[in-house]
């Protein structure tokens, strides 16, 4: 049969990964395809510098119309990142009939519409396995096998970068600022580690699971995304006597026609596999009203499996088109007139349950005014904790509670109460707890 | 588009599932597909018994050649189970041009070969998600999104009837024969419970991955299978103090081209998340050169589980025929004529690490002629236990070791020649360890 010719665009680490792959590999992906994956052209605006990988100088261009323009091309992968150029080159792409092969979740979170609509038209496939879980065959799974499911609920630890923090911030009752430093010192967080450990990619990859899970278009702004830089190292060890490890959980939920879609610090079981998915691994959750609760797990980023993700994207396409098919799956899985624009609730309205650790002067009342301020706002306590004075009697006293289920907003409301006493030392932590992971 | 239309042939309980899954949640399968599938027929023996879902009883047939003999129908899913009449079904199905869903790990396990190798002949697809892991999508993933990769390893837990018995010895501190029973009463083990306990289903399972992964044809009975029904609560103890939790595994591997496939109790580390697969969940993790450790979570049985993933092999069926396309990929994701028949190691070769439980008499010189008896078969010693006196001066003390990596012959021999020692109670116990599950 016929090789089936692809056009890459952005020659970075996750690029030379890819080719890679392609080239170690290929017999395995013959096998698997019954004809080769060949990577005819390779576009980068540096296209001289040594990347590791051996290529062929005559595949190189830094003119992508060399790619656009060239009709044996079928696929173009693109791993430029960032919205532009890289949207620009995906329409482009598209414009010219060719199927799209990305990684890019902050395109796809931003900008999916705009590119599944001009996909749509051209009939052309758009395939991102790679922007969500890296390796994690967890799109593929969502959109395939289990699309028969109506999905309830998504839960994704998706961060490396958070969750190597997290954990060792756990494992040696360390603070968030020591253990940033250290993930820098190793290459595991980047020298400006905001839009990691604000949340911000994590939220990339909700959006995305979100408009799969539930069909539905989803404002990215609408997402409520908190990182994990306000936990302390109290916090983490709070967490654990009562029973939970923090994650940077994404949260994905449906219900009553509105979708929940929020990225914040988060309080899991400990017996749960999840609070076991630990240092740069990640993990998806989802249940499904036919399939239960699945959970996928592995590593969320990095060369080989992110090149795993994409050349298994390049497998799925070049099946199809071998087998004499047009566009076998709109990009969500879903026809493109069948997606919704479910309404996002907002945080306000959430129901959670909470841990509130007060920050307070040791004079008596305290205790009664606090959970006065909570009764008042109809929350009620599960369980609290005071440690007993440290030796300093000046000291801030910590004062632990534990909430049942809540509506967000009250919670909020007696916080703003409460941290205006002038016994309340510092802001009031709370964290939400997510014990319905089955 | 036109509607895709199916036959089912066996309406038991899966079956019920599928229909009551076609049925509750007809229109998401339409938005996924953009056509409806529709069950045209179902052929059973017992067309009479209240299935609980609501069927047209036109569509009710007792003569299987309604469905063979039917233009119309382009999908035959096959949930008869067994060897016959179920694979004369599949080859007849196949013979008129019928795409195959099965559930059937049986029949493929034994009979795969026959079966692929005549539809290749007519140019027809095989799917059969649900035979291994209920809901989970893993060989979609195998043979899909994870394609690219040279798979190293893979293993799973893959029987309910023996994780609900294990974890619940692992809780409770009870014997399996208790733990049998009470699974009995619940409905998780069968009366003749043999086929679970004794390994049989979950070595069906484990041959269907290994073929899938390593591209091999595989004969059945070379994969070595031990059941837990030898496994005693003190096993469970002792294991724990050590640091592991016993669970049926089925291992797969490959190396140097030969493969390992086997089936027996084994030993894994607490803190690793298969340790934590409890009850009737099932998990399979794979190793493949690019993606890494990947792990699969979810319900491995039950109506609903299964019938998720029957239904998404209908829907992957359904769009590739709507996309215009023949065949798009062969049964094992692979070329058929690059399936390979590669050897399967015997297991007096392989190399592992074990738990040894002696139960002696208490006189002098025991632990050094069992030490001694180790040390001439060049198995190494890691740590020992030999626990307190029993009340009782003649009651048997068991000494429990852990060696270091050693090979299975030498570990047989040693133990066959301990075991004819006069101060051996009762046969020595031994448990494979698997501590390379990263």
């Amino acid at each position: 049969m016929n090789d089936i010719k692809v056009g890459l665009i952005g020659f970075g680490n996750i690029g030379a990964g890819v080719v890679k792959l392609l080239t170690n590999n290929a017999e395995v992906i013959r096998g698997k395809v019954g004809a080769g994956i060949v990577l005819k052209r390779i576009a980068d605006r540096d296209i001289t510098t040594d990347r590791g990988v051996a290529v062929d100088p005559s595949c190189m261009t830094t003119d992508v119309n060399d790619i656009f323009d060239d009709p044996e091309i079928s696929v173009v992968i693109e791993l430029v990142g960032g919205y532009e150029p890289a949207k620009s080159f995906v329409l482009r792409a598209i414009e010219k009939g060719k199927h799209i092969v990305t990684a890019n979740k902050a395109l796809l979170a931003l900008h999916g519409q705009d590119i599944f609509a001009a996909a749509a038209r051209k009939n052309v496939e758009v395939q991102f396995e790679a922007a969500v879980g890296g390796g994690i065959p967890v799109l593929t799974a969502i959109k395939g096998n289990m699309a028969a499911n109506n999905f309830g609920s998504v839960f994704g630890i998706m961060n490396g970068t958070c969750n190597y923090i997290l954990t060792r911030m756990t494992q040696e009752g360390a603070d968030f600022a020591d253990m940033l430093t250290a993930a820098q010192e190793l290459g595991y967080a980047e020298p400006d580690p905001t839009f990691d450990i604000e949340g911000v990619d994590t939220a990339h990859k909700l959006a995305i699971l979100v408009s799969l899970c539930f069909g539905t278009r989803i404002d990215f702004n609408a997402i409520h995304t908190e990182g994990i830089s306000r936990i302390s190292g109290l916090d983490v060890k709070f967490a654990r006597d009562f029973g939970y490890r923090i994650k940077l959980l994404a949260i994905g939920k449906l219900s009553d026609g509105k979708v929940e879609a929020r990225v914040h610090p988060t309080m899991i079981p400990l017996h749960n596999p999840m609070a076991d998915v630990n240092g740069v691994f990640n993990a998806i959750r989802l249940t499904g009203d036919f399939v239960g609760a699945v959970m996928f797990y592995g590593r969320g980023a990095g060369q080989d499996p992110t090149a795993s993700a994409i050349v298994g994207d390049l497998i799925g396409l070049s099946r199809s088109m071998l087998a004499g098919a047009g566009r076998r799956m709109a990009p969500l899985g879903l026809m493109d007139e069948q997606v919704r624009d479910l309404p996002v609730k907002p945080m306000a309205d959430i129901v959670s349950k909470y841990m509130l650790r007060f920050s307070t002067r040791d004079i008596p009342g305290v205790l009664g005014t606090i959970t006065g301020a909570l009764g008042k706002h109809g929350i009620s306590i599960s369980s609290m904790v005071q440690t007993a004075h440290e030796a300093n009697d000046n000291a801030p006293v910590p004062i632990v509670i534990m909430t049942h289920e809540a509506v967000e907003g009250s919670v909020q409301a007696a916080l703003e109460e409460i941290d205006r006493l002038d016994f309340v030392c510092e802001k009031t932590s709370f964290i939400r707890i997510e014990d319905n992971l089955e």
